[in-house]
């Protein structure tokens, strides 16, 4: 594994390889401070699970089928009943202001031109009122925690809802935040991620910006009936977990380990797809992040069971590299390979993926 | 894995190796320019296919017998009814002037002084016509693609039997063409491979020289009614698509993932062949390419259930090194080769060549 | 696997990570003397089992769960039925002068600040009378070999009774002391570390203080009658041999290979631990030691049915980089991560710490 | 991987070690002529065996018992019927002229110092007649291949069972000489290893000293009609090949790949010997050889049901550094190697050295 785990597939058998993904990180920490570029590239502990994560998808070999009418491939989709061209979602990702001066705005922007549903984080550096308008046929979901003010969190539902987020992706795996090792993020002064999305009345207490480490499964029919929008759990990583969740009136999961940044040591999203796809059958959707660095890395996941995956850090790379026009090619160079991945696989719709090109 | 797949296994104990299939690749390399080199030697995407079929082969481990009569080993045997006296095949690869003046000229000669049954290339330099006479008594196998201009594939089916070729190789993992990441590659300028077997009224329209998307199963049949020839379909992956294939008429199959150069990630053909192999039974031949480096290579395959495997890149890299006599010595090396792991696991037949010889 | 298996996990995917335990090894190794250095860090042989101990920790994948109530964490638990604030312990080791002028007092002070019970020496360089005032309120256990001399032995446990221990450890996996390679241990002499015990009427033969290699199971009945006190062995890798142990009168056992220092080969205690758990049921409490270098590894170590782990060179670097000082601070850091590791886990308590936390 | 797989493990950890055993090799390369270390240390091939020898054993991790009386550990055992003082016999290699001036004069003297069973070899550069009285109270027997002269295998059979060989050594796996590819071999001059046992009437033909690749299984029994000796196979690798050998008369056989220089990528032998030893259950006896580099590597080969160990290149590196001396000094560290390892695995005796001991 070497020192950039999202470009080490490049190096497999030695020869340079010009991957367009991974070539932006390699600009992305050249631009940025050693300190940003781990802060978001850093994982929890000794980032176990970070190099887990992308490992776990190339070890999975396809059986693409031939001789397939692959003339026309259709890669739409739908989450949650909303109709998408692709099912490649922008994860949510904490302070695009480190990576460029427009910060989510230009992330929207270019999710938004690559056809992508984006998840924008509580812990923007925009609000969402500045945020909506910047993209306005674009289809957005709101990451929220439940903080321990609960007024704030009824707050922010509110404005998600009326800022047009269709809806609420529940982060279930953050009671507290993994400890992080990179030396050069002792140095790094993180600005109040929440302050974008504060209140009105916020409170004096740093404290109640916090996620409350106290909420339970309960907590998601509360979101359901604050905000009227469907939830989405995400930092599932166990079937009955995820049937938990169900029950308790999640209509959709994110398999994720958020990263590998919070227990360091779990388990990769490509393990752990499969027992959460077949706990909950069709009485969820299922989504998956963590480590997704291709077009036939999306295939896989599909493959799997995950009806749509989400990308994290290609896109905060992307944004440092080239704002929002960075952000959208990178998307269309996703698709583009699942497309093309999709192909050579001989599957001419996205219901084609199969578990069968598993091996 | 080194740079060098071809090489790696030579320098699994750090001892220098003079294995001469290895080395011919390292000659190439040194006299061709990087972006042929790279041509020829490239996978799709990060190359861990072509990197996953030489490790696969090494990976399985030998169960020698003792004792055996092997004072004479036959390596004699037949593909599709015709005989022949080894069961090692040129493999079908594009563009032999990138690596010789005499291209496809030299290695039809070279093969057919080692009397390996040569499958011609649709993409070669050299017109079918031209390769007929060069290697009068030589067994030849044509490749095919089916065009999107259908007028000319009939052409070339029909100049294909009248060149003598036996029976047709339709490459079925080939709807489009994989994308390769090596920058070198960016650089070259890859002659219309097409233009040796060019119709006489070749249409204008560049694309309809491109295979087809849509075809399928149906083209099997197509092919065999318009040539009056076996069909072998090159490609197949899984047991299904191989029924599919046999129950379409063809004759045989060739497991392969294209040398590592379509979808990026596919099984290793090694790890694929005992399936194809299972589903067919006896109602097809089996062959293999892919990673085939050495005569325990083509034993292992011969073990797992394949009739006779194809070799690629090595016979590009004797071109570059050697023209026709390259050719020639290096599958003559092959043929020693196998008959030296006959004799050592105790099989003095290509029939002995069973499956327990396999851990 | 690196030169320093503590440190290298941190080392997985290329970034420079400030792990506080692994960290300690390296500053110790600056401090200390080559051959005492590797006095502490050697395992016999070729030294595969004490790599394999801390690999096998690592390969265990965890499955956290989410949405639990983790607003509070009770590291709290017992060990033969004494109360301690958390499942960590100290591991007996020889000879803690060589790290540290004030030797086994100060590992017992940091010990007892951390609140970690700790198990003394027989091969202490300070004696049991002084050791015990030292940490008036904490808990320790006492580390025996029956010895050739079983006057020694009966009046050792006579002193470790009245110095206040509650249980014996008795090492069943050192009849004979496994033989280490490392060069520079050539130059160096180990004093006589039995000395600080060695009764008031020492036998004039060397041989008398050492162990005796004929011992069997019936010691564990002795050694209980003789001191009034509980027995653990220590050294148990296999079910049936803890069975016997259990029937023999032990109340506990230490799945352990001595840290890697007896027999090189030896099972990691990571895989030997669940065989164990299983063979004894409720008929004992298991402890593991060997390769534990996180709060991460501690919570794998419950999960598979350890009632509490046991720590060893890491207090031998500690102690000899600050003494008491360092001793306490790393069993905190060490507590520190379990509690985080068990509340991104989803474990708000010992008891919550269950098998199906492991892949 | 290491350039010496001998030696790789003493370096698992990064920690320099000294390994006796392996050392011996270091300083052997370093005294002989590159040609004469590779002719001994080359496999065929690209050495796949070789490594897999000497890996094989490692992996199979043990299961130590404790509290057992090893106060005295006993080693003794018997071979054919012949009691021996301890399980390690020195295997058959050829040429040992290239090491020392005494050739095998010097290692017959060293393993009967060393109280090891030596099997001599057809290729030796002393006779058999002076081999004899060098070492006249020592247990030799007598390795044979059938020779296309059957009348030399005759009088070798006789001037065997002359010089008091009690059992012959049948080399099954080599009716041709395994091809190495190790470029200093090709300025190599291997003297003719026969002419030393070759018959007083030589026949002018070199060929008719070369081994016969067509004897089969009948030719047990012409060799202990013709010599009233038990036979012994050597290179079996599978059950049903070990059946009959034993129906065809044999006493024993030897698992083993003859070092890894003849099929390259047959499996290990360690991986082989539960297989025959399965296979020929009481009905004869089962050794092995290849890669054996320690007393722990003995009582794994014990515990998986190995009779006796034979060791090949330590013999020749130790002779080549200290001549007899050498051999001897080098045998009886890995007798006292195995004694270790069978006190802390708590088997004082070999018949207690059974398959539980592997995990």
């Amino acid at each position: 594994v070497s020192s950039n785990p999202d470009a080490s597939r490049s190096r497999l058998i030695g020869a340079e390889l010009d991957d367009p993904i991974a070539d932006l990180e390699r600009r992305a920490r050249e631009r940025l401070p050693q300190s940003i570029y781990d802060y978001y590239a850093a994982g929890s502990g000794h980032e176990t699970t970070v190099a887990a994560n992308v490992a776990a998808w190339s070890t999975l070999r396809l059986r693409p089928r031939v001789l397939r009418d692959v003339s026309t491939v259709d890669l739409s989709t739908s989450v949650l009943g909303e109709p998408i061209p692709h099912p490649i979602l922008v994860a949510p990702t904490a302070s695009h202001s480190f990576a460029h001066p427009d910060a989510e705005l230009a992330t929207v922007r270019g999710a938004a031109r690559a056809g992508a549903l984006m998840v924008i984080s509580t812990r923007s550096n925009v609000t969402l009122e500045e945020l909506a308008p910047a993209a306005p046929d674009a289809r957005h979901w709101f990451q929220v925690y439940v903080m321990r003010d609960r007024g704030w969190t009824r707050e922010l539902l509110a404005r998600a809802a009326a800022a047009g987020c269709t809806a609420l992706v529940l982060t279930g795996d953050t009671p507290y935040v993994g400890r992080k090792l990179r030396p050069s993020m002792a140095t790094l002064r993180v600005p109040d991620a929440a302050t974008a999305n504060r209140p009105s009345a916020a409170p004096a207490d740093e404290l109640a910006s916090e996620q409350d480490p106290s909420v339970t499964f309960e907590s998601i029919e509360w979101l359901r009936e604050e905000s009227g929008l469907p939830v989405v759990v995400k930092g599932v990583l166990r079937g009955d977990d995820a049937q938990r969740c169900v029950q308790a009136g999640a209509a959709g999961l994110v398999v994720s380990n958020h990263g590998g940044r919070q227990l360091d040591g779990a388990i990769a999203t490509a393990t752990a797809l499969p027992e959460v796809v077949d706990a909950v059958g069709d009485s969820a959707e299922v989504y998956v992040d963590g480590g997704i660095r291709s077009g036939t890395d999306a295939l896989r996941a599909l493959a799997l069971g995950a009806r749509a995956v989400l990308v994290g850090r290609p896109v905060l790379w992307a944004l440092a590299v080239d704002g929002a026009d960075g952000v959208a090619t990178m998307l269309e160079q996703l698709r583009e390979q699942l497309w093309e991945a999709m192909s050579l696989a001989g599957a001419a719709t996205i219901a084609e993926i199969t578990p069968d090109l598993i091996a």
